[in-house]
């Protein structure tokens, strides 16, 4: 037996509940969020919002379900449900088009720099949204 | 403009490409591992192995494909596709049961225990696999 509160931390949830029915732009849920890792589901709409993202850190990402098209440091990267990229810190990066028909959801997992690595970049550090 | 080597490593991958066909057991391929953060893609065959894991850190599952039923410290826990929990270090926890058709395809995340906090554990830890 476990007790009541360690049971409760280990229910399910599905990443596919409450799926927001957003007009425009990108909705981020925190699922898990430590000194060193956060991972987060991120459910889009049908017109992304033009944000560029210049991250300090590397960003894990794999598709769900739907379509994308990203912009990667200039290459327009398609991907479909189950794809997934490793975009590594400092690369410029952009949503151009996500699916109407699924809308798409995604799971992104940031891997945070260790401190002697982001030294190393020798600038200001972008923005860590995204 | 990327230099190429820098392009090849944003080329996106499918999780569900090359999908073992197993038999018996499970199989771990790894997408990133970091000093403080471990990626990997599960793949299960129908006869899961009655293996049970106590593990010094934690772990976050995502079930991506398939139905499955884990055993959490003595509770049993159905899984659908898109369902998601974290295993805390040191739950015992054991796979019951996973599907045919489809095969189970998991995201596992093994978030790395701090040294100060694994000292805090005050026994040898378990396994690590998992």
């Amino acid at each position: 037996m476990v007790a009541s509160s360690q049971r409760a931390s280990i229910l399910p949830a599905s990443l596919f509940d409450a799926l927001p029915l957003l007009e425009t732009g990108e909705q981020f849920d925190t699922l898990i969020r430590r000194s060193d890792v956060h991972i987060e589901r991120i459910v889009s709409s049908p017109r992304p919002e033009p944000v560029g993202y210049d991250q300090a850190h590397d960003e894990w990402v794999l598709l769900l379900q739907g379509q994308a098209t990203l912009d990667l440091a200039g290459d327009e990267v398609q991907l479909a449900a189950g794809d997934h990229l490793l975009i590594p810190a400092h690369c410029p990066h952009r949503v151009l088009a996500t699916s109407e028909t699924p809308r798409c959801v995604w799971l992104a997992v940031h891997l945070q720099a260790a401190p002697d690595a982001a030294q190393n970049d020798g600038e200001s550090s972008g923005s860590s949204a995204g």
